[in-house]
């Protein structure tokens, strides 16, 4: 097995970047866990795998490493700071998008690590798509794909200008704002859009002119906003509540 | 106004570490928005305050300064990646222990934004204490200082052996596991104890046998888990949302 070469660290690390990314059409996946379920689930989107000699990965899946990485390989290659045992470079996968009745709809996510949270939270309630402005983070920077923790390979993402799409979106819009209804006395069931804003600005003020429902988490104490990922999580556990499931 | 020593810079940073913030009763606060609240609401806690001159917080309160800080200084005592512009070394806030009716129950939880976001969870909706395990993260750690968003002025938190504090509780003692009764269906109400888990093994076998409710966020999806501060949202938004508010 060859070692990792100096073309390689740099072809690797190019993808930090979106443009890079872009191009190439793949991206970055790291951590023992993810690359297991990677190879396991889609192994037909493996471009490149490296890891280090006692890996996991390396241990269990040998016939799919490209190269053996050392520690300090790894530490130039991550983009994490406490760098993992092994890296991929993966294709993006082609997700249909599913007609489904109930999608998320986010204004501006800037934080990598709420947007992974927020297609992990999809994938357990089993929403089918996120639609985000163009200004919302890349779902394939190196930290959404971390937090996502595989969400990232089954929930289809789409980029676009979020008021041309909501001007014809028919039924429900619903959107999280301070002064909305109450969610636990507004009877949710999961259809149509719900829109997330921004983590300092919330939703900005030309979205939030199609929002049909506005609606609020009520406060009991005293603190004055939630994070947008776990206002997602409650708010989603409200829309499910009354749902059937496996 | 004087510049920022170079003792200084020693000073502060050698609170990064949790011995030196024990020693010293003392911890560290960053950014505009939580010293904006510092000053405003818990002045009697400052011990020191540096900013840059361009900072919100030396334009509206240059009475509370004690240093002018460089953004290259800045750079060298923070503990953020992207360092804000102002720092204040304070005081811990002694918080009473009010006999409130339900605790959260922390196991072991080792993340510091996890810790920091449950804080403020607890905060918004008026949890009154949280009770940690000795390994469970140090609140005063600058990241979960930075995540609970004021919230660690607020919430009284208890580090102790948990096996010993459980064992002598009466009420119910619920617990999140894999296998529990669906939080949907059960009549939760904020009463007793919520033990929250490890991020990699959940709650600890030692711990789970004072668990008298074991409970379950049901899962509609594929995602292997939920992350434990989202996770802790969900359960609290779901043990209060029957109960009154302001």
């Amino acid at each position: 097995m060859e070692n990792l070469s100096k073309n390689k660290i740099k072809w690797i690390r190019s993808f930090q970047l979106k443009k890079h990314r872009d191009e190439s059409n793949v991206f970055v996946v790291e951590g023992e866990k993810m690359i297991s379920e990677l190879i396991t689930f889609y192994p037909d989107l493996i471009e490149f795998i490296c890891a280090t000699k006692d890996s996991i990965v390396s241990e269990r899946f040998p016939t799919f490493l490209s190269a053996i990485a050392s520690d300090e390989d790894l530490k130039s290659i991550s983009s994490m700071k406490n760098p993992n045992k092994s890296l991929a470079i993966v294709k993006k996968p082609i997700l249909q998008n599913s007609e489904s009745a109930f999608k998320i709809v986010l204004d501006d996510i800037q934080d990598p690590g709420n947007m992974g949270t927020i297609l992990r939270l999809a994938d357990w309630f089993d929403v089918k798509e996120i639609i985000c402005s163009k200004e919302t983070v890349d779902i394939y920077n190196p930290k959404v794909v971390q937090a996502s923790m595989g969400a990232i390979f089954r929930i289809p993402v789409k980029y676009c200008n979020l008021e041309e799409y909501l001007e014809i979106q028919k039924g429900k819009i619903f959107g999280a704002l301070l002064k909305g209804k109450n969610i636990y006395t507004e009877n949710l069931t999961p259809n149509g859009h719900l829109i997330l804003g921004n983590e300092g600005n919330g939703i900005s003020e030309r979205i939030q002119k199609y929002i049909t429902h506005p609606i609020t988490i009520p406060r009991f104490g005293l603190a004055e906003s939630l994070n947008v990922s776990i206002a997602t999580g409650i708010l989603l556990s409200e829309f499910y509540r009354n749902q059937k499931f496996d």
